[in-house]
């Protein structure tokens, strides 16, 4: 494995590589000092064309923990002002001896054509409405660590409600969760599921209270309010209605099932209920848990001897 | 001692040990290679609200000279701009295992509500006219090595001449410098001083000249251009003539006394005489000072062992 | 040597000195973890009040790979913002013990006056139309590098083309090539090249097509659209029609000459062919090259026994 573009190049087998890895790494953020030397010497370049904070921060955590130096691009104080091509960006910070580029971009598809323009190492950190895979493997881990069943998702359903149109979270997910054995239902306005999700291999529900009691996982995508301008939704304070998450829905899931939400919430839109008064919430999990799955991406990347370490867990 | 949000908070005891301790950080940077690994593998996140490259390059500097990790979290490119609240951004950075937060908001209080929501320390680098307490324990530091005193200010006569209205410098100072046993006079317009300054352990003047000739430190307070338009004084020349620092005053000093100034200075206005010409100026030894004192916080909050270390001033 | 300010300052013996030691840190950036100590404990802080994420970047990783600590001030965060004197700032970052300052500035001459306030080395990353020396020392390290020749330029013709007027490149170039041995023949519309090259060691030539097939390097000079507007050029068309690098005028150059470019490219107008389709372009080696070369500056001003050291090509 070279690149890390899209959750659905990964097989069934590269997902548990994936996540066993993480579960070691979650071992190592555990100690007092939670650094091992694993990537000194090596690179890893943040090139963020869209804002965030928290994925960003996460990746380069990531990388400190395993030694790797970190630098950040923003596109804001770049070159690209004066006009220089993305191209020509890449290349020039390619030569100056990278090893991995972790890309976030508005534009689907940019860290694959990234790829064509360096030998470094190239991790998608959101592109457009296509894919955000390091996202997914934390969920699925942070699922599967949580009902205690390393590593798979058979027998459980999980509901992936709110704006799935427009969000590269959802169509990761789908593609993981369901690699790991788990039953998807898509929950939303019929305005915001996509046409084609009629060929996913996913179930479609257009309320939330249809299967709010019936699933493992409620998993809440974020509603933004900009969305509203374009008119995919009558009004917020209808779509809140049908597919927030409210207290009285929480009160009828199943006593084991698991509130996620990818973050930045929007609290009163998508979330109605305070997650922190939610037993079943993961969603400060989910942020721990990137850590140790991006390190485990980081490592599988860029690490010599990577897949030996992958097979016997040794240590680092 | 588990976070440091007002100077306030801090007892007489309290203050020496962490002066005590900063005496040592200072014997540190004076080596070739001034750093220890004292906390290493610990997360300092500054999360500045407001501009100010000064204050956070000395925590960073400070927290890689006991190498700690840093990052920074910066409001103007993060998912706050989205609409996220304030504390799910707090809770988020938490969850990646953050040591401490060092906090700089242009409201009062935001420090401490940080507090309650995440179990990383929080350090105070500077809330609205409250509080910045590193800023008085750097000064103290400051004052009582220039002296040969350490760490008491008994005798000593201390004038914070300025904007004390607007300033948390000056609250913070008053607290710690009372507090090592000095006296402290507030200089400045009736408007600029705060109506419940009568119920403060301080003398309050209105005229600098009363005072310069007596005293064994000038704290000048910058008078920012600003507060003009609000017409908290007539006129900057007026301000100047009556409370600028000028070579006239400067020469009517006390031949040991100090001149001093938290930075960034506005010349021509609060200092009108240049520092460079003024043997007593401490203004750039403050943020020299500045490192150890904040490396003695960063070490007291989150080194293991930090009581200990304290009381004897063993090696790290 | 304690700061780098001028291409002009150096002696030919300096230039062959730093390319030297520039050998050695481009074996150390093959290794497989490419870092040594040497240093350790040393804090360089970028001062940039022109954004140039690549050669920021280009200094930072050098810096990174001696193991110093790095620090960024960024002028359009800063204090500056407040009314600060850029003096006050310098003084107050020297203040916190920083050991060398790399500055780029729109106005010629910052970086020396910058030297007056501070005890630290300061390194020109590029000064309005003044001086990059870096770029230069990079571009003639390339060179001889291509060549084979280390280090010396005698019996080479290298033509500068393009706007020669407003390139603090083409000024340090001309400096560090003709002590070397080089001959540099400047070509561009008179509009663009300045009235006392009459007196620079060089040949002015006002068309691309006469020396395009007798030079060792063609190096294309960055064409700025905004010049437009001031009428240096009558047309962007005309000039890529004299001026820029066709793929016609590249199959006429010599079978051993290269084609380098500084960055970033303004593709289509001084650079009509793809740098990717030509044998001879060093472009992106320009690039991997001002890493070994801002090491070799920076361990020679900052490096204990750094003359040793270059005389003996000892281990670091």
């Amino acid at each position: 494995m070279k690149h890390l573009l899209s959750a659905q190049d990964l097989t069934q087998n590269d997902i548990i590589a994936l996540l066993d890895m993480a579960d070691h790494m979650a071992e190592i953020n555990t100690r007092p000092v939670p650094k091992v030397p694993a990537l000194r010497g090596k690179t890893v370049v943040s090139v963020f064309f869209e804002d965030s904070t928290r994925t960003r921060l996460s990746f380069e955590t990531a990388a400190k923990r395993l030694s790797a130096d970190t630098m950040t691009f923003s596109a804001s104080t770049s070159s690209l002002n004066k006009g220089e091509s993305l191209r020509d960006t890449i290349e020039t910070l390619s030569a100056m001896r990278v090893d991995a580029f972790v890309v976030r971009h508005k534009s689907s598809g940019v860290p694959l054509q990234i790829t064509e323009w360096t030998d470094a190492s190239v991790i998608n950190a959101g592109d457009g409405w296509h894919q955000h895979p390091t996202q997914a493997l934390t969920d699925a881990f942070t699922i599967t660590r949580s009902f205690g069943t390393p590593h798979t998702l058979e027998g459980r359903t999980i509901a992936i409600v709110g704006d799935v149109l427009h969000s590269r979270v959802a169509r990761s997910n789908i593609a993981v969760l369901t690699k790991l054995g788990a039953k998807v239902v898509l929950v939303g306005p019929s305005t915001l599921i996509p046409i084609q999700a009629q060929q996913w291999p996913v179930e479609i529900l257009h309320s939330l209270d249809e299967v709010v009691a019936e699933v493992d996982v409620v998993y809440m995508l974020r509603m933004q309010r900009e969305r509203m301008e374009t008119a995919f939704v009558p009004s917020l304070g209808e779509y809140t209605a049908r597919f927030g998450l409210t207290p009285d829905r929480v009160s009828r899931m199943l006593a084991h099932a698991l509130v996620m939400h990818p973050g930045p919430m929007n609290r009163g839109i998508d979330m109605v209920v305070d997650p922190a008064q939610v037993s079943g919430s993961r969603i400060l999990q989910q942020v721990t848990n990137g850590i140790p799955v991006r390190m485990a991406v980081l490592f599988t990347l860029l690490g010599s001897g990577g897949s030996t370490a992958l097979a016997t867990g040794a240590d680092l």
